[in-house]
C-alpha cells in the first residue's frame, strides 16, 4: 500500500520513540553513552529513511523546549505520531499517579494528562498514550485493589473529558517498574476501558509486553478488535519471553510478528507502529535502523502472500497445516 | 475447629474433587497406583474430617453409574459442591468444545453441559463447573480467534439458558492441555461472562490456575467483585508459579494465602473451597487430608486477626508497613 | 554433506522416537488417538523420506518383542539410532531410580540400564539414553540431595562400565514430570558426567529442554564442547520456554535453531538428531514428517551460508551486526 | 535474640549493602529519592541493631574516599564483610570486564580486582565479590561463547593469584543487565570456579538469583558443598522467581527460607548473610530493618526445631511427610 504521509512517500507507517536513538540506563549503570540533545536525536531519528514519525514523552525537558520540537519536526519533516504523558520518570510518581493514595498526586496525574493532551494539540497530533507503570503495587497485603482501581479509572475518565478530540490511549504491561501493575494484561485493559466509557479512550498494544504477559500479540490483536475495536496504537520491540528486554524487533522472533501483521491487517488497523526499545549497549540511531529494517522485512513477506490464504489455513484449526503454512511464508519450502 | 453431626455442621466449607483422593497419570506414566472404585473413594474422602463436600466430573464412567453415586453420598453424609462437565477427558474434545470447528461437537458440547446441569439438580446441587481446556489453540497461524470465540460465547450462553437455577461457572487456566487456552486469565474470564450475559454465569477461581497466570489471586477476587460479584466457586492447590503442578495446599505458599483468604471474606464469598490436586506419587487420600489441614491452619491465622487492622494497613500503601504486618500474621512477630 | 547410511544415501541424519508418529497421551485424556503396533510404527516412519534412523525406548512391551523389531529394521531399512532405557513410563520409577532411597530399585535401575544397553548391541547401535525424569523431587523438605546425588551418580558409573563400547548419555531437563528434576540443566549435567567419570558417559541435549532451562541451546553446545567434548546425542522439537511442550521444529522458533546448527557444526558435532515430540491432537506421522522438513529447511539456510562469515559476525560482539547476520540468513535482507 | 557489645558479639551474622539503606534508580527513574553521604548511609546501617557489617562496592566515589570509610567503620563498630570489584557501573564495562573483546578491557577488570583485593585488606576483610552481570550477551549470534568463557577464566585465575589469602567469591545470576550472562547457574559457576582452580576461588550465593534461576536455594547449597565446599558468602533478599526484584526478605517466600537456612547449618555453613535489595519506593533503612527482623524471626523457627528430626524427614522422601514438618515449623500445627 502507499500512503502519502506528511512530506515523506511512505510504504508503511514506522515510528520512535525520540530518546530511543539515543543512550539509555539501566538500575546499575546511569549512562552506557553520553547523552544527546533534542536536535541531535531528530537527525538521528530522520536519518533513518524508514521512518515518518516520531513518538515523545512529554518531560519536563520536553515541556521546557516545545519551541525547540517545533524547529526541530519542521526541519526533519517527522511527524509526532503520540505524545506520552510523563508518569513514570519523575520520583513523585514512585507509589503511583491516578491510583495514587494522596488526592493531590491523583489531581496531578489528571492534570498532567491535560497539560500533555493540549501539547499534543499543538504538535499536530491526535493521540496521548498512558503508560501507568508506576500504578500497580510490589507487596503481598500492600494495596486495597478496589479502591485505588476506582481512583484509577475516575481518573482517566477526568482526563479524556478533557478533549474528545484527542485519543487517550492505555498501555498495558505485567510489571516493571512495580512487580504488579493495574493495567497487566490486555483482559483487564479492555475491562478498564469499558469502565472508562468515554468514546476517545482506547489501548495502545505493545508486543513486547503481550508476550511478556503470556500473550500470543495475534491473539490479543483480535481480542482487541472484538471488545469494541480499542486498539488505537502498536508498540514494537522484541524479547526473550520471560522480560520487558526492548531488543531490536526481528532479532528473537519471526513466526509471531508474520500472525501479528496478518491480523492488524486483517482487522483493519490503519495506525502507526511505533519502535519501543531500549539499546543499552548498541549504538541507538542504528539499533533503531535495525528494528525498521526487520519491519519492513518482515511486512515484505506478507505482502508476497495471499491474505485469504492464510484465512482459509486458521480456520482448518490443524497444526500441521499450520507449520506448512508458516514454513512457507518464512523460507518459502 | 469443632465439628458437630458427621462432616456436616462445619466451620470451614472444604470439598475436594471425589478422584484426587486415588491415583492419577501424567503423559509419561499411565498410572501411578492401582484405580479406585467410587465406593472407594467416597470412603476415602469421607475419611477426611475437615471436608464437608465432594466435587465430581461427569464422565461416561459416572454418568453410568449415579444410582451408586447418590448410596454414597447418603452413607457418608458428603454433600455434592458442583459437577463439572467433562469437556476434557475425552478425545472428542481434543480440538475444542464450544469452540469446535465442527457444528456437531459444538452442539454436543451444549447438551454435555445441559446434562450435568440436570445431574446435579439430580443430585442437590446447583453449581456446574466449566473447564474448557481443550478450547485454544497450540501453534501459531492455527485459529480464527473471531470467530471461535464467538462460537464459544454463544454454547455458554445457550446451556446456561437450559436452566437459571444452577450456577455455570467458568474456570479460567493460561495454559495446559493446549499451550493457549481462550479461557486464559480473570481478565478475558470477565469478558466471557460479561459477553455470555446470562445471570446464572460465573467465575471459578482456582489459587493455582491464577499464580500460573502470574497473577495475585487476592487481586483477582478483588476484581471479579469489582466487575459484577462473579466469583462463584473456588478451587484450592499450589505450585511454583511457572506450571499447574496441583500441590498440596501451603506446602509452597503462605503468605499469598492469608491475602487471599482476607480478600475472599472482605468480599463476601460465602462459597465452598474445593481441594483440587494430583497427587501423584503420594497417597491420594493423605495428601489431600494434608491440604484441608493447611487450609485450616491457615484460615486459624486469619481467625486470629483483626480484619480491619489488616484493612487499615493495606490502605497505607506501603511496603514496609506490608511486610510487618505479614510477618505478625504468620511468625507473630 | 553427503553420507552413505545404511540403505539411505541422506543428505542429514534425522532419526525420530517410534512412538512419536503414533498417538499420545496428557494427564487428562489418556488417549488422543487409538493405539498403533510396533510394525505400524515402524511403517509410519519409514514413510518419511528424511528420515534414516529411530530412536527406540526400552519399555517392557517392546523388550517383549525384540524379534518383530528386528524383521521391522530390516524391512523398513532404518537404523536404531538409540536405545532409551525405560526409567519412566512404569510406577515402580515413581520415586526415582538410581536415586531412589529403597536399595532394591536403585540396584533395578542399574540392571535396566545394562538390559538396555546388551539390547542396544544387538540392535546394532552403541547409544543408550538415560533420561532420569522421575529422580528429583517435588515439595520443599522431600529430600537429602547430598545422598541421594551420590546414589545417582554411582548408578550410572556401574551402569557405564557394564559396557564401555556403548556411550551411555545423559538428558537434562529442568523438570517434569518431577517439579525439580536432579539433571536439570547443561551445567549439572557436565558435573555429573565429570563425576562418573567414564569415558563412555555422555550427554544427550534436548532442545527443548535446554530453552525450557531458560538455557540459549547453541551456547550449551559449546559449554558441553568446552568442558571435555561431552555432546553424545541431540534431541529435537520446540516450545514456548516456560514449558517442554514437545511441539513441531521450527513452529515457534527459528533463528535459535540456526545459531544451533551453526555451533554443533563449529564444535564437530557429527551425530543424530532426534526428533522428539508429543503431537497430541495431530496425526503423528504428519508432525514428524513437518518437524523433519523444517530441520532440512533450516539447515539449508545454513548451507547456503559462509561459516566463516558467521564466525567473524560472533567475535565484533555486536548486537546490531548480530540482527544484520540474523536478518540476512532469514530473509535475505 | 542476645546482642552484646554494640553490634559485634552476635547470635547471627547479618550485614547489607551499604548502598541498600539509601535511595535507588531504575531505568525509568534516575532517582527516587535524594542521595545520600557515605557518613549517612553508615549511621543507617548502624541504626540496625541486628547488623554486624557491611559489604561495599568498590566504585570510583567509594575508592576516592577510603579514609572516610575507615572513620565510618570506626565510629560504627560495623564490620566490613566483603568488598565488591565495580564491574557493573561504570559505562566502560558495558559489553564485559574479564570476556570483553578489548584486551586493554580485560587488562582493566584484572587490575580492579587486584585494586579491590588489596583495599578489602586495607580494611581488614579478606572477601572480594565478583559479580560478572555484563559479562554475557543479548542477541542471538552476538558472542563467540568459547573464547570468552576461556578469557573469562583466565582473568578471574590471574586476579585470584594476586593474593592467596583472600577469598575471590564469583556470584551466578542468570540474567540482567545481560539478557543472558555467563555465570548463570549454580552448575556453571562451580565449572568456572573448578576452571580456575585456585584454592581462594569460591561462589557467592544470592537466595533471589538462585530463585529466578528456577533452583531451589537449598538445594544450591547442597551442590556447592557437593562439588568441593564452594560457597563462601550468602546475598539474601526475595522476588517472584522470574525477575531479580530484590525485595525485603521473606515478604514473598518462607518455606524456602527455612530449607534453606537448614542447610546452611547442615553443610556447615558458617560465613556472613548479607541483605542486597533495591527498596525503590520504600526508606531503604527501614526496608533493611524488616529484613534483618524477617532472617532472624525466620532463623528462630529453626533454632527451635530439632535438626536431626528435620534430617530424619528429609530422608523419607515422602511429599506427606514433607508437607507435614513444613507447617509444624511454620505454624506449630
Amino acid at each position: 500500500m502507499t500512503t502519502i504521509l506528511g512530506n515523506l512517500d511512505m510504504k508503511r507507517k514506522y515510528s520512535v520513540f525520540l530518546g530511543n536513538v539515543g543512550p539509555c540506563s539501566d538500575r546499575y549503570c546511569a549512562a552506557y553513552a553520553a547523552p544527546l540533545g533534542i536536535e541531535a536525536l531528530f537527525e538521528r531519528a530522520a536519518s533513518i529513511d524508514l521512518l515518518g514519525g516520531v513518538d515523545l514523552v512529554a518531560t519536563p525537558g520536553l515541556l521546557g523546549d516545545v519551541a525547540l520540537v517545533k524547529r526541530c519536526l519542521a526541519s526533519t519533516g517527522l511527524k509526532v505520531v503520540s505524545v506520552a504523558v510523563d508518569h513514570f520518570t519523575q520520583a513523585r510518581w514512585g507509589k503511583g499517579s491516578f491510583s495514587s493514595i494522596d488526592p493531590a498526586l491523583r489531581r496531578a496525574a489528571v492534570d498532567a494528562t491535560r497539560e500533555t493532551m493540549d501539547l499534543a494539540v499543538e504538535l499536530g497530533c491526535s493521540l496521548v498514550t498512558i503508560w501507568p507503570g508506576q500504578d500497580g503495587y510490589d507487596y503481598i497485603f500492600q494495596a486495597d485493589y478496589l479502591r485505588e482501581r476506582g481512583w484509577f479509572a475516575a481518573g482517566v475518565k477526568e482526563a479524556c473529558q478533557h478533549n474528545p478530540a484527542v485519543k487517550v490511549t492505555l498501555e498495558y504491561k505485567l510489571k516493571e517498574p512495580r512487580t504488579h501493575c493495574y493495567v497487566n494484561t490486555v483482559g483487564t485493559a479492555i475491562l478498564l476501558v469499558k469502565e472508562v466509557d468515554e468514546a476517545n479512550c482506547g489501548v495502545v498494544l505493545d508486543y513486547g509486553h503481550a508476550l511478556l504477559g503470556h500473550e500470543n500479540p495475534a491473539e490479543s490483536v483480535a481480542l482487541l478488535h472484538r471488545y469494541g475495536k480499542l486498539l488505537s496504537h502498536v508498540h514494537i520491540n522484541d524479547n526473550y519471553r520471560s522480560w520487558d528486554d526492548d531488543m531490536i524487533v526481528g532479532s528473537v522472533h519471526s513466526l509471531e510478528y508474520l500472525e501479528f501483521f496478518h491480523w492488524l491487517r486483517r482487522t483493519g488497523y490503519d495506525g502507526w507502529m511505533t519502535i519501543d526499545q531500549f539499546p543499552y549497549r548498541e549504538d541507538g540511531r542504528d539499533a533503531v535502523a535495525e528494528s525498521a529494517a526487520w519491519l519492513d522485512a518482515l511486512e515484505d513477506v506478507l505482502d508476497r502472500a495471499d491474505p485469504s490464504e492464510i484465512d482459509r489455513v486458521l480456520q482448518l484449526k490443524d497444526g500441521v497445516a499450520a507449520s506448512k503454512l508458516a514454513r512457507k511464508l518464512l523460507l518459502n519450502r
